[in-house]
């Protein structure tokens, strides 16, 4: 019989669900609205018909388990816990409730996890067993496998890379978790744009952003501007991948990774982020890391990247219990 | 049959070997000098014939395998490499000689890692999954425990917290390594030496240690005067875990512990280390951490310490080797 996994992304306005087979590739797939239902029961109950509907389409297939990513998700309670841009608060018991309606296994991590149990899966990661997965959105959200395995932490919360604290003495710029100088506030769309905007202040220079309103300015047309020579949009870039490349190099002193991925919305600036990065890690790493420490493109980008992420956690539930039975 | 493990600990100057009980108590040990033999082949065969003669005296027990911690060996290769402060240069096949002489499992890897799987086999790690182990003496080291194992790293270099970079935009102390701004040139015996010194430089205040040449001063001396009231050397401490703990909330952020532990000379100050560690740690952290980041002395402190936790290393090489055959 052939295997198949589910994958359900959950974000602050859709959720994607799909099936993944052993390739990766998504057979089926649908989107719904993570707002539309009252309570979170019902969303769950609305997730389920959709998977049930699939297996009586797909009788040929065994169902290998579920895997959902969502902001907040604990892999060790099976909760999502205050997740500020979902619409239920307090701990909402997804891996039970999922559990009881389709009698497989769930498993349950953060979105960053997810991409990143993606990569090794099915992306450029194959076959490695220490890597560190950056995502780049409106925040930065990191993934750590060590030993082949991803790093959890002791209560769920480890990798949070976007909140290292960057300035040696405290300050820095504001962050939404309430501190100063965490490293998403420098490194991320909204942080390429902060990036920008002061350097348009101090330096004065013209720059044809300069006619665009903050709020509706992208990381996008900064990453436009900069190809087409805008000196500004290319220095906001070079000071982004300045930060990070100093970063991911104390990153390498404490995971001593074979590769770096960049996902998302920034890292498909291409050479305007890889470069810099690159260039200022090497600069900045210990020397005792003989062997170079690459700095890749996510091969999962593209629409089904999350869902493929999402149904890669099982692996790592799989993984775990053979262990467990060893 | 009852089990004993080698524990052999390489220091630059003497090399402590004993074996240990399944309670981690050391039976018989012996100490020689690293730099009394030509050559590593030499080297090697002092310390079988040593291991040797304790089989003979214990016909009882079992040599379940032999633990090495020293300065660059590498768990993955089996070699000690570029070890700056040994005597033999290039790469010493450690495992491949030791094997040939007594036949059982050797396992190599660095001192701090040592300390590490020392604390959590036979010291107040016991039972714990997710942990991190700063060793401070001249250096800082550190050895980093996620989901029950050693992080090793691509490369068997990870957990070189020593190295991270602390400040923002370079710049910062000279470091052995080349580079400025490490953290073990602000966090460690020699570290908290130069503060002294930088405090004592910049407010222009008595201090009892003035009088003392600088390369005659000594951590502990610090701490006494600290003790005594002295209010640079006060002040030196509670800078030293400013930074310590600062640097403890990144890795909070990265490796979600559940305990941090402190060993070595610089931690056995108590007190006057452990509070402004704490504090600035606790000042630091980001807010999703809402179980509390313990700050602990190591238990395996004692003439021993190294010894045990270079034993203790068998045990990672037991647990993987089940794992392969799982």
């Amino acid at each position: 019989m052939k295997r198949l996994i589910v994958g359900i992304d959950i974000g602050g306005t859709g959720t994607k669900l799909g099936l993944v087979d052993s390739l990766g590739e998504v057979i089926i797939e649908e989107k719904i609205s993570t707002t539309g239902e009252h309570t979170f029961a019902e969303f769950i109950t609305t997730l389920s018909k959709i998977v049930k509907q699939w297996l009586l389409a797909y009788p040929d297939y065994e169902i290998a388990g579920v895997g959902v990513g969502a902001p907040g998700g604990n892999f060790y309670t099976g909760c999502i816990t205050d997740a500020s841009n979902l619409p239920w608060k307090g701990s909402l018991p997804l891996v039970e409730l999922l559990t009881a309606e389709l009698n497989v296994p769930v498993v349950l991590s953060n979105d960053a996890n997810a991409a990143t149990m993606g990569e090794m899966i099915f992306g450029a990661a194959k076959g490695m067993k220490d890597f560190v997965m950056i995502t780049l959105g409106t925040g930065l959200g990191s993934g750590i496998v060590t030993g082949g395995r991803l790093l959890i932490g002791a209560e769920s919360l480890a990798a949070e890379l976007g909140h290292v604290l960057i300035k040696g003495k405290g300050g820095g710029r504001a962050c939404k978790c309430g501190r100063k100088g965490c490293l998403e506030t420098y490194v991320s769309a909204t942080g390429i744009k902060r990036t920008y905007l002061h350097l348009l202040a101090s330096q004065g220079e013209q720059s044809r952003l300069s006619a665009v309103p903050f709020d509706q300015l992208e990381a996008k047309d900064i990453a436009q501007a900069a190809l087409d020579g805008d000196e500004i949009a290319k220095k906001a870039f070079v000071t982004t991948g300045k930060i990070l490349g100093r970063q991911l190099a104390n990153m390498v002193s404490i995971v001593n990774p074979e590769a770096v991925f960049l996902f998302g919305g920034l890292a498909s600036a291409g050479d305007l982020i890889f470069e810099p990065t690159k260039k200022y890690m090497d600069a900045n790493m210990l020397n005792i890391y003989k062997a170079e420490v690459k700095i890749l493109p996510s091969q999962l980008e593209g629409a089904n990247a999350a869902i493929v992420g999402a149904a890669s956690l099982v692996y790592q539930y799989e993984q775990d219990s053979k262990e467990v039975l060893a």
